[in-house]
């Protein structure tokens, strides 16, 4: 008996351990206490409940996730955007937050891979990826704080998405953009294609752009369009100075 | 020419002394950068702008307050009410963070008597008292950071004006609630009113409530009625284990 509740005990905490590595990869900081996160991809449908007979799903920290976001964004536009006045930067935040937004954040870390349900994942809509994404960010504030949150948001939000100039509707896409440069700047580019079934056969595209036989971006997403326009962003951010300064 | 130079500037620091100090006890802690705070309260009226010609007035500071305080409503709520689900919380917030609400705080500080506008006081609605509530905490997001914005929320907003089971409807009225508890415990208590002239001739109504001839709470109102309300809800937390455990 005492044999086999140490073996349940070691592989408890390898599953925790590797947990705790795929948790941190995603932050860019370790976790303190991996049970908020646990929480945090904890479906209604596991029923759980702690002592005192409270639910233990991630619904609440979407609440706390969503609010430490918005102030989050609030602060970066404020300072980003010093000429924006207040009904701009409100439209701006609702832009990054918005819900389809939200969703393509979840799914490009793939955050679905950690939940814990009683429903088959293929079963959710598309919003769980964006819901988890909040949990999580809530998650990380119980554990490490506001600052950690902003850490998070400028890694994982800002740098990677946040385009002020795209948001204003100026840049309409990124793919003729990089293109265009290309062409300007007699480098070769080519975008390679590939099928990715993704999560449960779900079908995706992936992209990796090439310029000058470098790869420089890859990116994933349901269409080839899309998958393409994705990897150009990426690759616009890593080019941004040169190519502005056409 | 120097000494009037000289006398000017004296006279600003002296200016600047009063408000460091009239802001530091609204704050319950020193400011830092004073020019945050004249921001906060400065209406747009003032038609000032800054070397890159951008607005300098209260409504960007605003929408970044706004957020700020949404977001530690948000954290404490989701402290204090462990049973509550998302939509639970994201009511409670509402009501805390109301036009209403805010608009006397803002009151209640008396922040108005700061604002520097081309528009005569008395011809502002309402918002302003909420609205310049918002903006001294971007005020306070920018000169000290998000913890001082948590400080300043729990002195200001939530130990005064917080009370989740008068949010829920639980609690009618405190003025009843009180003089039910001093009857129970042959208390004497009495509420002493006075007619108070406020900011700019606005009829207030002023409130003392004493029990057993000991002032346990002030208030200023628009009416008798909610003078007394609000004085009892103070006298309500000063006694609420007390008064709970009757």
């Amino acid at each position: 008996m005492r044999i086999i509740r140490k073996i349940f005990s070691k592989s408890r905490s390898l599953e925790d351990g590797i947990f705790f590595d795929a948790i941190g990869e995603i932050l860019g900081f370790d976790p303190i206490n991996l049970n908020y996160y646990k929480k945090a991809f904890t479906h209604r449908s596991s029923n759980k409940q702690d002592q005192k007979g409270n639910a233990i799903n991630y619904e609440r920290l979407e609440f706390l996730g969503d609010a430490m976001l918005s102030s989050v964004i609030a602060a970066y536009l404020f300072s980003e955007a010093p000429a924006g006045d207040e009904g701009y930067l409100t439209k701006m935040r609702s832009k990054i937050v918005s819900r389809e937004h939200l969703n393509e954040l979840g799914k490009d870390l793939n955050l679905i891979r950690f939940i814990e349900s009683k429903v088959p994942v293929q079963h959710f809509g598309d919003n769980i990826h964006g819901n988890i994404f909040e949990s999580l960010i809530g998650a990380i504030y119980l554990d490490r704080g506001y600052e950690y949150c902003e850490k998070f948001t400028q890694k994982r939000v800002i740098i990677p998405y946040v385009d002020i100039a795209r948001l204003e509707g100026k840049v309409i896409s990124y793919k003729s953009l990089l293109i265009e440069w290309c062409q300007k700047e007699k480098k070769q580019f080519h975008y390679d294609i590939f099928e990715d079934n993704g999560i449960d056969g779900q079908r995706l595209f992936g992209v990796k752009l090439s310029i000058d036989d470098k790869v420089i971006a890859k990116a994933r997403a349901t269409s080839k369009k899309k998958a393409e326009e994705k990897a150009s962003q990426r690759a616009y951010f890593a080019f941004q100075k040169k190519i502005d300064n056409k």
